[in-house]
């Protein structure tokens, strides 16, 4: 029922052994990219700003997969491995970058978008830095370490006249669009309340443990799913939080940052919410509504694929798994943005958006240094 | 996944058609009751007060199949209902009472304990008065509406020299008593946080609905199971107490009790706990455990048959459902007290839980009504 970190990424790593043919056959042609349908032709050019986990073995392969959407340029302090990804992914040398010379990707035309798969400390610099060399951005949530920095990134991004969308895949994937869509439709009647969890066992020496790089603990690496889940799928935003943290292991690891969290939310017509994160243990990542008719269950919720929706209310009982492999929600979020790019539109997930919750994070932080509830103003 | 309550009413109703003698085979002889194997003779004669669901349902016909338990007279408002009862239970029609001559039971030397099955806001009044006519006392749960309640019936028990049991079953089930024991070994390593759910859709006009008779909504009807499961899976008692409460569902049934709570509690070592209730959507009833090693679901968790435990940890995967069907929980309640009473044992739950439990759904109401988290005493 519950599936570890651990157990996903090594069933990524089988689908990321598979040659690239078969892994083309995972592509469902329809449904993510209208104007690519419509077009077929021009493609947005991204420039992949930090070559980790989630760019190597996400985003960059979700690109490949995608519509309206190439990789152009990438920016890394590893030479060696960058090239070795230029390589794999048809980029020039010329294209690759590093943080030194961080600024010529202005001069390179090639460049629409740049993808900040960063630690989160280091978002709100190359946002800026990178909405002032004149390129749109797609920034990995959290979108930063802190409400000050999330304004100046909306603020340098438009004074550039340049977009700002943040990686919140979960708002472009069936499933969760699917909840949302049978909530407003009144299968679980009202709602009345909602679960949501998220967290794993963090391996010691990650960059998620250092507070400067990270901004914080699991509240902002995977808690902040379950924070957009209660709102979108309410679609409404609390108006007071209360969150107790614990660190209980004592094995070095949490010496910057929380281990546990628990939260709770009030919204404004009542729905209150309950959700817990952890860096200490497995919880999975799962939410369940409860409403005056019915419930409905996410488990996986929020991970890259796999996702399944149970339910049980007003019309046919839900169980099923959406069929949606993994890299293709990362290929659906170039594409959203891409489509933002080419016929100006405001993405779905804003700047605005991770300010909000950045806020919101802040809140429930506050909450549990001050020992009481925090109202949302 | 989730069972409705109603689904689980058809079910019993079901198994409440069975012939005896097919019923009977659904016991398991060994067990549950020590003493009645060793002895095999002296029966307890019980009591029952209030003729509801829960004793017609389940108590007496648990007592059918228990070993060392008997049902010897009843208590009712209702002469008829109580004539026919005791009819299919071959008590004597001298043996029932109704609440104006209840107190002529202290006569009947066939009676050694009573079982207070009323509306929460008479159980203090009867396991009183119970008491004082030199009777055990096997009260439902919640034990009263108030602490102050509580703490006159163990006063009254104490003064009489009578045994006051709580009727939290849980303690003596196996998939509960499982779960406390893998826990104690370590099978999903420290425990960091759990998450409990506990709630159900009411049908308008129940004295559920009354504060008076209930003393509270679902908080201290079921969202108990998930409090004193929180206490012992971790064997602790929390430190402080985090509420909110809502009414969305205006349709009059919420017009003297809560219809949703959640609450957060805080332990000693550092576990923290996310609980929900309602009684305005289906939670079914569920825990789970997260630790640093692994962790552990029950789903169904605390109702009267088919809990079924999930777990990954420390050892064997465990994915199985407990074959313990109803009415055997209140078969072996009852054996368990008649254990007590003819051993001179103390309860596994005797009044003293059930009060440490009333204090701190006082303290979960008092947390939600003034806003702000509240310390445990």
């Amino acid at each position: 029922m519950k599936r570890s970190r651990r157990d996903f990424l090594g069933m990524l790593g089988g689908a990321a052994a598979l040659p690239l043919a078969a892994r083309s056959e995972l592509v469902n042609p329809t449904g993510y990219s209208r104007a690519a349908q419509a077009s077929g032709e021009r493609k947005v050019g991204y420039g992949i700003v930090g070559l980790g986990r989630i760019s190597m073995g996400q985003f960059m392969p979700g690109v490949r997969i995608s519509q309206r959407s190439k990789i152009v340029a990438l920016v890394s302090g590893h030479r060696d491995k960058a090239e070795r990804m230029a390589g794999r992914y048809g980029v020039s040398t010329q294209s690759v970058y590093n943080y030194e010379n961080f600024e010529e990707i202005a001069h390179n035309q090639e460049v629409d978008a740049l993808y900040i798969a960063l630690p989160n400390g280091m978002h709100s610099e190359y946002t800026i830095r990178g909405a002032k060399a004149g390129k749109h951005v797609l920034c990995e949530k959290p979108m930063a370490s802190s409400v000050a920095e999330c304004e100046q990134m909306i603020a340098a991004c438009r004074a550039a006249g340049r977009k700002l969308m943040i990686a919140y895949r979960c708002q472009l994937e069936p499933t969760n669009l699917r909840a949302i869509e049978l909530i407003k439709q009144g299968y679980v009647g009202t709602v009345e309340s909602i679960h949501s969890a998220d967290g794993f066992n963090i391996s010691p020496g990650e960059w998620r443990l250092n507070k400067k790089m990270a901004g914080g603990g699991p509240m902002m690496d995977v808690g902040i799913y379950s924070l957009e889940a209660c709102c979108y799928l309410t679609g409404e935003v609390p108006v007071e939080v209360s969150g107790i943290s614990s660190v209980i292991d004592h094995d070095g690891r949490f010496q910057e940052v929380e281990e546990n969290l628990v939260w709770t939310m009030r919204f404004p017509s009542g729905i209150i919410t309950t959700c817990q994160t952890s860096y200490g243990s497995e919880l999975g990542n799962t939410f369940h509504v409860s409403g005056s008719k019915g419930w409905m269950d996410a488990d996986p919720a929020f991970i890259y694929e796999g996702l399944h929706l149970r339910a049980k209310g007003n019309g046919a009982a839900i169980d099923q798994p959406t069929d949606d492999p993994s890299p293709r929600q990362f290929a659906r979020q170039a594409d959203h943005f891409a489509d933002c790019i080419l016929e100006n539109h405001e993405p779905k997930t804003p700047g605005e958006l991770g300010l909000r919750d950045m806020r919101l994070i802040e809140l429930i932080y506050r909450s549990c240094q001050e020992g009481r509830p925090v109202k949302v103003s």
